[in-house]
């Protein structure tokens, strides 16, 4: 017997619909390419999305079709999350930190048909049109006459003029829930980067439980600034989660430097910032020397690669900002965990809730996770085993974009998929997860395992540290041990033994490094993450103090 | 193109093993029947939940089947919420306030297979049960040692002489998220009553919208009272959101007075509580007198009938208890509205802010609302202009059960079908809605309308008066007339003319009613509501003063 309510499919559309009825001037603020602060509103959002709309209908594209976008966070980026999706086409949001031989290989991966690009990324597009015959329409995010004369890309258009020509009026149309929404194309470990395609279903139950109180705790009073990129795992969903709250958004553009964010933040009286730590970083090393503090600010979520135990104390002791840390990647739309503490850890001393607000958190309705030995055995939560962490739910990833890479999931005895994060997790009795290290950067020390992440917390509450990363390098008696390779705040004095006699009594002897290395930078990937990869490549000659081999 | 994310459906049972898996330790408390109190946590109500399911195979329930609560909020009705409906019977939950013929009426229109109820409802279940031939199972919520030895009633058995004979493992069944998880009969206004017959998928798309930040606001960290009854309108669907959640769920049973209310939200620390007005007049006045304050609460929804604005000023003067305006139906599973403040309200003042606050509130994402003229032309968001409201979304009714009175939906011009909530409203240019009036309540004068609701909201806020119900009466001028009838408090008194005087200045001169009736009390509904039917019924030989109609 089947119920008797109303039968509704969750689409993009009603988001923008919702928004544009409800929330209409909810502002929609953004500091531009161009370098100014422009205002919109929900209202001015959802009828530019229908001319978005409107637009591609003019331009022939089919449903299903790809149109990309290399751009920063801003309201003509959030115009086409909802045109393009709301309109049954799928949004293709490009990384610009990748190479452009790999943003080349994926467009012709994805077939995208348009590209609309920041005047940022002008020299990507002229470095890769000529190599992407999929792309009918090159669209630049601009006023028509902000469009150089000469750019070698043909037919280049401005976003402006094409709006412009459009009718304001667009009926969105109703179709299947499970239909393709957006993609995002993530740089695996091995091989060719590969995609995780949404549908409007599984973004319409992730903006619903990424703006629950649990998670980002977005209302309509909040103004939220998502600083973590759109080009990006979707911003951590914020836009879709924004439309379906009615809050106010503040977009940071191209401007990611300490002073633009800060003075954004407090001139638009932003409540909610969500954010990368590297970010956070230059955020309080701008604000510390001028002794500056937040007006309206009262939490962030930092999420995107573990944040050091030292910054969650700063914002909360030094600033009054409430740190909760997240855990989530490209194939889970993004968000799985979120640190919020439970009823009964209210009554705790400060000093036992920052333990816990240290971990990644609990897992969110929706999400499921569990960890498991290398038989694929399920391990205890009792915060000390750990082992790989797999997580399923209607927002996680079933297969990747044209099947890339096979069956990513691994099956239960009752059948059902999980998929294999690449993480290596501890998970406690109260559901909190703890991300000890990645499956690959893990070293492996005499079998035991030590977490190369534990080591560069350490390191980086050392006050003259900016940047550590902690790999291993091979050793004839105990298979591999760990190094510390350090880049130190400009200006800062350490030696290696100072460093080495710093981890004294913070961690087991067995797993302080064995050694210090101190380079001018650790080279980043394209989401902002430490690349161990290369920083063992260019180590491959290093040799272990007193170890011949 | 379809996205490649997970397949899960949607179903109630997810929310009992995520509470179990990731809150197992979470309170549940209970005011029991037999008076004391009983302590258990999400384990437990997961553990008999499953041995709930496990009974049910036992009885050769097959998918579908209807089982039945007569029931206090308590522990036990919350094991049924999960057991019944995760295990692919419907959840019927019946109010007890309904007439014993009634109740024997609906029972047999379900046809439910069980019925489950609290020894406070043995008289009841003992004045229908022989006219219930669908019923074969008669199941007291108590110990085997509490069943009395003669009621009557073929074969009853105790719950947990149930639960006990059954094993706590169980694999919830995976169908359809369509699938019919639960059933509430609302009493029409004409022919008898009629059921909303929920989803699993509407169900969980509520839980989520329901805990939201601007709807009640459900974290981890709360300890929620659900005083709203299990009985109706599933508790504004807090059994769920409290699952999806985690929060602790503390459970009033039958006691309903001022005293034993507050003691409870005092012992269990209860942060956040939902009910009707009547119950919180009564907690008002029995901690008022006493000097009493609130040491943990700090919101409360109220709903279930307009709220007098005194009471709200109360508990955000008196008590520092934000109080949030609920609008939802039966229909609605039931929340619809909710009445939280906008950033761009937060910097009005408290009046201009409490202008807002009366409003019955706006829609979440989910539901979308009009209000429409007597030709069913959608009326401009003013404010000022008010029609019948029409709402719809994936929560509300497409038809009643067994299609008993036919389509309700209303076709607009693109085909979509909105309900007819039976409310008259306004709403406004930020989207907040105020219901003026029921449409069978208001009051026709002179080709005006007066809306009830005002009157009494006027006559609530004097002292004097415990409770107003505003009628219209016949006049051979206006057509029709509002009088006032009125319920003194205890020990109170007031002339007819005061009270009249009392309108002066607060309303226009032709909205003062012609007339004050006093009366020693208004009959109420099953939920709570005054029975205005019931009122004009025993007023039919009044007269207006100087009428001689």
């Amino acid at each position: 017997m089947l119920g008797l309510m109303q039968n509704q499919p969750l689409l993009i559309s009603n988001l923008i619909e919702f928004a544009d009825r409800h929330h209409g001037d909810g502002e929609i603020v953004s500091r531009r390419v161009e370098g100014d602060i422009h205002r919109s509103d929900w209202n001015e959002v959802a009828k530019r999305s229908r001319q978005v709309a409107n637009a591609l209908d003019s331009l022939k594209l089919g449903h299903g079709d790809r149109v990309a976008t290399i751009a920063w966070n801003g309201y003509r980026h959030l115009e086409l999350y909802f045109g393009v999706s709301g309109s049954g086409r799928v949004l293709h949001t490009l990384n610009p930190r990748f190479h452009p031989d790999q943003i080349a290989w994926i467009i012709n991966h994805a077939q995208d048909s348009v590209l609309c690009f920041d005047m940022t990324f002008l020299p990507i597009v002229q470095a890769v049109h000529a190599k992407c015959p999929s792309v009918k329409h090159w669209v630049a995010l601009c006023d028509a006459d902000r469009l150089p004369a000469e750019t070698g890309i043909p037919g280049l258009q401005s976003y402006e003029a094409l709006l412009a020509a459009q009718p304001d009026r667009y009926r969105w149309p109703e179709f299947d829930e499970n239909t393709a929404s957006s993609m995002c194309y993530t740089s695996g470990t091995t091989g060719n980067p590969k995609a995780a395609l949404y549908s409007h279903r599984s973004t319409l139950l992730h903006a619903f439980a990424a703006a629950m109180p649990d998670m980002m705790c977005i209302s309509a009073r909040d103004s939220v600034l998502p600083v973590v990129p759109m080009f990006h795992v979707n911003a951590w969903g914020i836009p879709y989660s924004a439309a379906l709250t009615g809050c106010k958004l503040v977009f940071p553009g191209p401007a990611l430097d300490g002073k633009s964010i800060y003075e954004l933040m407090e001139t638009e009286k932003v409540s909610y910032a969500a954010g990368v730590p590297t970010i956070w970083q230059m955020l309080l090393t701008h604000m510390k020397p001028a002794g500056l503090k937040f007006s309206t600010l009262k939490r962030t979520v930092i999420g995107g690669s573990a944040c050091p135990p030292a910054m969650i104390a700063t914002f909360n002791d030094d600033y009054g900002v409430e740190v909760l840390h997240a855990w989530g990647m490209t194939e889970m739309s993004p968000l799985g965990t979120l640190c919020t503490l439970k009823n009964k850890h209210l009554s705790m001393s400060n000093d036992e809730q920052m333990k816990i607000r240290l971990k990644q958190g609990r897992a969110i309705f929706g999400v499921d996770m569990k960890i498991v030995d290398a038989d694929g055995h399920e391990l205890p939560w009792d915060g000390k085993a750990y082992g790989d962490l797999l997580v399923k739910g209607p927002w996680v990833l079933s297969a990747y974009y044209q099947g890339e890479g096979g069956d990513p999931l691994i099956k239960d005895e009752l059948g059902q998929g999980w998929f294999p994060t690449g993480d290596v997790a501890t998970i406690d009795a109260d559901g909190f997860m703890q991300i000890t290290d990645r499956s690959k950067d893990v070293i492996k020390s005499g079998g035991e395992w030590i977490s190369s992440i534990e080591v560069e917390n350490i390191a980086v509450a050392h006050p003259a540290v900016a940047m550590a990363a902690c790999i291993g390098v091979a050793h004839p008696k105990w298979d591999e041990r760990p190094i510390v390779v350090v880049v130190k705040k400009p200006g800062a004095e350490m030696s290696r033994e100072e460093l080495l006699q710093f981890y004294e009594g913070k961690t087991a002897k067995w797993q302080i490094p064995d050694d210090v290395v101190f380079v001018d930078a650790i080279p980043l990937g394209a989401t902002g993450k430490m690349l161990k990869t290369k920083l063992r490549e260019s180590l491959k000659d290093y040799k272990l103090p007193g170890n011949p081999t």
